[in-house]
């Protein structure tokens, strides 16, 4: 399973730079919450008569308290777990979002919302307005002030494009969100544990997050935090055993057991704690300051390599550590191969899940070549990165 | 986390008796499948431009390849995962099941079933007809045969009581719906990994399966197979990014892609790979005959206890190794307390997320003592519980 076994040669240089997609590594205590929840507990929580069962779900609330605390939330029920950032989002707009409404997005979002307005659009004749971003993937307010009518029913979008970088002002958004009338749902995929997030100052009716980005928990952990007048309007998506009013044929009504139906993953919330905690532990300024000197580094070198373009905000404005470069006429696929099998070093090649964000940044179909840093990441490694991305530019143009 | 530190007595025995929960322990090569794939891999399977995200992918693959052999599925692509059982039936009810649809299902359904069935019949006037079962579980396929009639859209059955331990007769219903044109959906949660089951055998459209029970994998796993038609048939419950067709704003059709959306659990399923191969390698059959004769040894014995009454099939007639007993006007809650406190036997009391089941064995709403036995348990752990039963049934009633 360890990639530098394959090639036989095992001091090759090993530079992950895909935490837009996951972060890795994870902080050892991260591996080792699951394991001993493996070895040790390994029981269903407060399903069960005895000690051990308590045992799980304590360590389930602990996890929500760390969330709690980190965005602010009303409480530890407020938060909710699902499998992925994506059921978050799914579970808030099938939830809220009604036959005929008026929903507002922005044009740099994830499939994750795009798909399942879609959905919902070529469900229920939905009438959607996608407020269009510069190509730099940034938002002007004022668009949205706009395109958000008394009578819109949500304005869905995300905090920081996923391809780009660019941060959107989710704050302001919310502000003419409630002004309208209109729920706010938020995607955090690309922000929380990098950009401080309180779900109030946001003006958020959900907050959806996932746990295995720079939350810094392992895959299969996600989940959001609800408002109270969202959680009452929320139809669940799904129902089914909850441990709880279990006399019931019907879905309790109760946080967070009205939106978590079946056995959870509790050997990954139990990872997740452990990873919001390492994140609260370390410093989230910290890490955000750590981050965007390593991505305005390499934004700078990549700009200074021949041929390459660097899409999103520039090196020292606001934006998180994801950077998109192109290269004209190149296979970008065919690089992305190269600097991993040839230098070892992992970007993702493509449209990264979001055809709106590339359209938008003008870089639709071929997309871009994604570099994404993490806080283990090293100024050595940008370095090497950066020189890696040289090599393979020049000799892609032989 | 561990619970003998509470006690201060860590020579205090530990049974672990709630399996039709979660099993415990699991087999050494989960958590250490696990602990590998944290440390070593830890990458978005197939989304990255690089070998290690291939080798997520594999990982995932050689889950599917396990799953499809243990079910005889059509294809690895037709294994498609979930965060648990009750996701998986809820995208086949939701997917399949229209506005004013005809359904039939059982009088022992876990919440997992009748919670999805009673909000679409809330929310689409579904019409619902639930076929009686035995006091002691048992479905006779006549009575299904009369319920199912030609404009029946789906049936929706467990294959074992989660309450009594009866098994249902899903070959025979398979036939049933098919005939008459009805898709089959098929809850495994108490035999998958304990019963044989042959996807095409059974005839069921969509086989709903659990990681962590009998197939010894970790909590955040399950998933289905779904046969061709209904896959064709059935709407999404989610959307989102799938790492495929990422230029579409639509889901894509195929399999697995169509109904997983978002970064999977692959830690999770790393863990389920290895619980899958670990019950191939033991012998599903052996570890059935074990955990078979525990429980009948369990009946016998708990049938001879003064005031004991032991509900579901008889120790020797067709059942899995899950039982429920009752003492009339006892505190079912505060013998499980004592049970564990008292003698670290941990078992569930209560309704067990099956009010039907309770209503239909006659023990609603009060409930029974579940006693469920895994692979791992031992015959004098049976012995020794059924003495801890004897004493704190004894002074119970003092």
């Amino acid at each position: 399973m360890n990639s530098t076994d394959r090639s036989g040669d095992v001091a090759r240089r090993s530079v992950y730079l895909d935490h837009a997609a996951t972060s890795r590594p994870k902080p050892p205590a991260v591996a080792a919450a699951m394991d001993r929840y493996m070895r040790e507990v390994c029981a269903s929580p407060g399903r069960g008569g005895y000690a051990l069962s308590l045992d799980a779900g304590r360590i389930v609330f602990r996890a929500r308290a760390a969330l709690k605390q980190l965005f602010n939330a009303a409480s530890e029920e407020s938060v909710v777990f699902t499998l992925n950032v994506t059921h978050a989002l799914n579970i808030a707009m099938h939830g809220l979002i009604r036959p005929g409404d008026r929903v507002v997005t922005t044009s740099v979002e994830h499939n994750s919302v795009i798909r399942p307005l879609r959905q919902l659009q070529a469900d229920h004749g939905l009438e959607l307005t996608i407020v269009q971003c510069d190509r730099h993937g940034m938002l002007d307010p004022s668009d949205m002030a706009r395109a958000v009518q008394p009578g819109t029913r949500a304005v869905v979008m995300t905090h920081a494009s996923n391809v780009l970088g660019s941060i959107l002002p989710i704050a302001e958004v919310g502000r003419i969100a409630h002004e309208a009338g209109a729920f706010f749902i938020v995607d955090t995929a690309q922000t929380a544990g990098v950009l401080d997030i309180d779900f109030n100052e946001v003006g958020a009716d959900v907050l959806a997050f996932t746990g295995h980005k720079s939350l810094m928990g392992p895959p299969g952990t996600g989940g959001f935090v609800v408002g109270a007048e969202a959680a009452k309007q929320m139809r669940p998506l799904f129902s089914g055993g909850t441990g709880s009013r279990s006399h019931l044929e019907t879905q309790p009504e109760e946080l967070p057991d009205r939106f978590e139906a079946g056995t959870m993953n509790t050997v990954g919330i139990a990872g997740l704690a452990a990873g919001v905690e390492f994140i609260a532990g370390v410093g989230m300024e910290r890490v955000r300051r750590h981050e965007l000197e390593l991505a305005a580094t390499f934004i700078e070198g990549a700009q200074a390599i021949d041929g390459v373009e660097v899409y999103g905000p520039g090196a020292r404005e606001a934006r998180v550590p994801t950077v998109s470069v192109g290269l004209a006429g190149r296979d970008l696929a065919q690089m992305a191969y190269a600097l991993d099998a040839e230098h070892g070093v992992m970007v993702r090649p493509g449209l990264h899940c979001s055809p709106l964000a590339h359209r938008t940044a003008g870089t639709f179909p071929e997309g871009t070549l994604r570099f994404s840093f993490g806080c283990f990441n090293t100024r050595e490694e940008v370095d090497y990165a950066l020189s890696a991305l040289a090599t393979v530019a020049m000799s892609a143009g032989e």
